[in-house]
């Protein structure tokens, strides 16, 4: 079933004394049609609650070759932070940046998105608040929330405890696909400003701070750490498109998570390439300097865990550099280069 | 990230201490790698480990009017039975099949699917072995494997368990989407045969049948009741196939799934035309006869949670119905017809 259907439609006394409130589950559905909806533009053909969401593929014919997108993830245990802080509008923008992201990287932009969330009870007022701000971040990159499902699952998930995955699909036309293939040595390195942890390194960020009071402001942050840690992931596709509409050659595009500014760079560097990112060239998050200090981490697994500020790193032409710095809507940095070498990432005082 | 890459890429000692093990999820990448390549079609065209995965829509530009569709679901706790058992080489085919099913019903066949696997700790094996089994699934039916995800999360999920979600994208030109708007009065409801629970149903049989042993041959089931539980989901895409080869008007599928023979076929159904069911008319399957005697379960919440031995209901004008029944590979049943009134599904003995 798709387009934000539970699993559990049906009224059975017995079927709720095993842990499935279904009536819960038709009270979610409710809440969040309106908000689904709201994303369906003209190519949805389908309405909330048929089997599978119906997307007009006719749009595609105007490009010459045109090429799917597709990327699933899951939002990792920042859904941890959110029950800690009972704070479920951010999540959802944090799992539709990050699948947008990782299409953008490949020069796509976004046609669709399905999500599907779980827990061990279902909690209406929980999931319409997370599946809304799906919907929204959708609606902000003109993304139709095609369809989703929510999942009761006793004894699969710890009480309490949420999942949230997601699925995109976009189009790129095969000319214009993005794969760092005519990165050359020289090139610089932009780095886009992250709002945070974005989506990854939180299980070790959790640790760290486990000691820690959440809830006031924290001295270094200006802010509660519950909060820092629960911006959202930022989508990138508006700075990008401006990059493109002003000519900028991207060359490369790579979207810090998992593996932080050491693992994700070098999956689109041509062979023989490497590059390197020189720390103090961008100003690192408070949050990232108060986890290393706690955590006594050092900056080379720091870099390997976090974006430290850094959410989207984008390769241009050297000559390019500044005009791509000036036709950003805020302020971007050159972080790095591109060097003859190993496949890595030096990071160099 | 897209197609099957860990969350987890890193080799980071305090990562670990936090409860993630980056190297298990490496294993776990390199042993699926295979698999899911096995799944690459033509029009693949991005490599295991890229950012997403890249699929060729240029086919799509042979149909009039091509319209993608969509859906996301999970199996359901039917991941408790495979750790019950300790046996993860069938949820693969249970996912994809479902997803399968969700998109045929509207008439569309499948070109791509994701998968995401998480648990409380990855166990590089256990995940291997499950997407090698929705790769498998995925082949079967010539679909692409074309992106998914492994994900680690400690305080998130019960130690054990494990949750698999799968998306699956098809196609289907716009003017062959079956949506039940031509089903008539009098048409026939075919049903073809499940091969057990499929995906639905799992919380209640599971708290049925927990004082039983599952693992030695049950007398009324001639196999042990896990392996009752486990069989998987069947695809019905060949049998569709098979109908629409033979020239049957087609006028609507329902997959049972979620809320069982009474919540689903109304779903199809237009304004004032409802079904009947008739009792008797296609063989329940053993496990069922199990449950129901056990939990004291009434026919009526029977039919309202499980599938009943019935996994698609075929609806056909009533003098197609016998060249529908023998143009099929398996034997299937006439077991109701559609009948002006309320649009609802009423079971008779």
């Amino acid at each position: 079933m798709a387009t934000q259907n539970s699993k559990l439609e049906t009224q059975n006394s017995l079927y709720a004394q095993a842990g499935v409130d279904l009536q819960a589950g038709n009270r979610a559905t409710k809440l969040i049609a309106a908000a689904v909806q709201s994303t369906f533009g003209p190519d949805v053909l389908s309405d909330v609650g048929s089997f599978g969401g119906l997307f007009s593929a006719r749009r595609l014919g105007e490009m010459a070759d045109p090429v799917l997108v597709a990327s699933t993830d899951g939002v990792g245990t920042k859904t941890k932070v959110a029950a800690a802080l009972n704070r479920w509008d951010t999540i959802g923008h944090d799992i539709v940046n990050h699948c947008l992201n990782d299409i953008l990287v490949q020069g796509a932009i976004p046609l669709f998105f399905l999500d599907y969330v779980a827990s061990a009870r279902l909690d209406p007022a929980q999931i319409a608040t997370i599946v809304t701000g799906v919907a929204e971040a959708c609606r902000a990159v003109d993304c139709a929330l095609l369809g989703g499902e929510t999942a009761e699952m006793p004894g699969v998930y710890e009480p309490g405890a949420v999942d949230l995955v997601g699925t995109i699909v976009g189009v790129v036309d095969r000319a214009h696909i993005i794969d760092g293939g005519r990165i050359q040595a020289g090139d610089l390195i932009l780095g886009l400003p992250s709002s945070g942890l974005h989506t990854n390194g939180y299980s070790l960020a959790r640790k760290v701070l486990a000691g820690q009071d959440w809830l006031p402001p924290h001295p270094t942050l200006g802010q509660p750490i519950g909060e820092a840690l629960l911006v959202p992931h930022r989508a990138y596709l508006n700075e990008v498109r401006q990059l493109w509409l002003a000519g900028i050659d991207v060359r490369g595009l790579a979207h810090i998570t998992g593996g932080g500014l050491i693992d994700n760079p070098p999956r689109i560097f041509p062979a023989g390439l490497g590059a390197i990112i020189r720390q103090g060239s961008w100003p690192i998050l408070p949050i990232f300097d108060l986890i290393q200090q706690l955590g006594q981490i050092s900056d080379q697994e720091m870099a390997h865990v976090f974006n430290l500020g850094l959410g989207m790193l984008v390769i241009v032409p050297p000559d390019q550099a500044t005009t791509a710095l000036a036709v950003l809507s805020y302020e971007a940095f050159i972080v790095g280069e591109i060097l003859p070498g190993p496949s890595q990432v030096t990071i160099r005082p």
